[in-house]
């Protein structure tokens, strides 16, 4: 029985934790949220499960063995947590984007982690489904069926228009261009990740995408006709979404990753092409669903940890993390 | 710079040898084969190549560190060769069928294989692409990004039209009905692996498809219409290709693996489905290559074992194995 810890209960929190109570294998053993409100009550979409801490040492004190962490984005954010878990005695799995490659922007902290996660004999991984799986582990997998690739392409489209209000509203739905251009500049919009997507492609195919040296591009999605939301009518002219592109390259690998999450798409779809001397494509018709798949890395790949050697891991370390057969 | 030795001269193995020879980040130390005619002289194919040695023995004499070999499709042929390996102090990537989950047929010998895989220090490791990667690592990786599946179809349809004769020979070609169903009879034709992929989907979504438990079927796919081949025209009434489906099932799981290989199908593709709570599918158009594709599994997976962990490995033990950047 795998006894897992909840940090950070935002919808993908709630959501890992109803999947941990769901799991014959699993046992829910704390949950873990900063916010006074939460803490020493019991959440409603969580049925059965423990009441709130404050502290991830009071959530793992009956004993525990991984720590589910959906609190930041940030990987120097994480750290005290990472760092926490590991005295505990606890591996851990997180949705943190940027620690899905965690060495692109923070070698030197990420080598710290790295040796310390070791002396502890436990294993640290990001994971999700972007970053983590469409746009940088699925292409690194599927290009192993090739000797050698000049050029990786990821194409992700997601239409916004069936997801829940808060996504529409972070890809910038019924803003002005003046208002996304705003938070743009602020750095407030835009996916998490894509550089991190990048650089993991480019080293599974033994290069290495160094600080900086990957672009990523931003840009408003502008409604061109009246596009229903949860927000009201998206009016021409207004803002119905965004689209990201991060790239690199040198003179013989380029890598692609193109990304747009919009209200008003026709329809979602993964896509992946690799091209070479032997040329491969994928796609996933209707797209990998977002929220649902990052609950469902979190897990799998919790469940996966023990299994895996100690240190600051990323999808390319571990093996397989495949699903849980129903019953 | 990895030392690496081939072992098996079929195209595979000239593939594969040729594939080292031209990774900047390999060697190709030795090339070995048991047939008297090749021995002690160079491969044509292989310009620049060693010389053919008569046993791995000779072959890694200069020192090697991993071995590729294609000598067989089963794991107790490929024995005495995997022990000659790790005595030798050689990694060992295979792609003999059986390899690709060797406990399904031969747990015994899995177990000791393992044993003294570990007592080396090496890996020994089954790969290809089938099995090895479009119906078992594929569909396993995609099963990651959802919880719980109930089921799990992998359709494969290889259009051999464009192939070698001896592919075209192997799915049946031209031969008669009853032709087919005397090799059959002697277990001399039919896709091989089809049982390993299924237990190895089993194991990933926390089954144990137990020896004996996955019943494969085996049928030969009829001309209906003149089909052009690479032995002559096809009649209607010949036999123009196979239809191999594996599958395994409990009350909560099934498993269905749907394999036709036949000259003059309206094209090739892979399809990947899963079902279950979030239904996910995948599609390679076009399929994924054989032939070149095994070539590309064991030259990426060889690069990959020096970071593995000591054992009889599957891939899903090792981590993803990217192809090799252009230039």
């Amino acid at each position: 029985m795998l006894r897992v810890v909840v940090v950070g209960l935002g919808p993908i929190g709630i959501g890992a934790a109803r999947a941990v109570l769901a799991d014959p294998g699993m046992e829910l053993v704390g949950l873990v949220d900063i916010d006074p409100s939460k803490v020493g009550k019991n959440v409603t979409e969580l049925e059965g499960g423990p009441v709130v801490s404050k502290s991830l040492k009071e959530g793992a004190a009956g004993g525990a063995d991984v720590a589910i962490v959906t609190t930041t984005s940030k990987l120097d954010r994480m750290a005290p947590t990472l760092r926490e878990a590991l005295a505990l005695g606890l591996h851990v799995v997180s949705s943190c984007e940027e620690m899905a490659w965690p060495k692109y922007r923070h070698p030197e902290l990420a080598g710290q982690l790295d040796a310390e996660a070791k002396r502890a004999g436990k294993a640290l991984l990001g994971t999700g489904v972007n970053p983590g799986f469409v746009m940088d582990l699925l292409p690194v997998v599927l290009s192993s069926m090739v000797l050698t690739a000049s050029r990786v392409r990821v194409l992700r489209q997601l239409d916004a228009s069936t997801r829940r209000r808060p996504l529409q509203q972070k890809v910038g739905a019924t803003m002005t261009r003046e208002q996304f251009a705003g938070l743009k500049a602020k750095n407030e919009i835009g996916h998490q990740g894509l550089a991190e997507s990048v650089a993991m492609i480019a080293a599974a195919l033994g290069r290495e995408a160094k600080g900086g040296s990957i672009e990523v591009t931003l840009d408003p999605v502008m409604a061109e006709r009246d596009i229903p939301s949860a927000m009201g009518v998206i009016k021409p002219g207004q803002v119905c979404g965004m689209h990201n592109v991060g790239r690199w390259s040198d003179a013989a690998l380029s890598i692609e990753l193109d990304l747009t999450m919009a209200v008003g798409l026709n329809g979602s779809k993964d896509a992946v092409e690799i091209d070479g001397p032997v040329p491969l494509k994928l796609e996933i018709p209707g797209g990998t669903p977002g929220d649902t798949a990052t609950v469902a890395a979190l897990v799998n790949c919790a469940r996966a940890l023990p299994r895996a050697r100690a240190g600051l891991l990323t999808m390319l370390d571990v093996g397989a993390c495949g699903a849980r057969a129903a019953g």
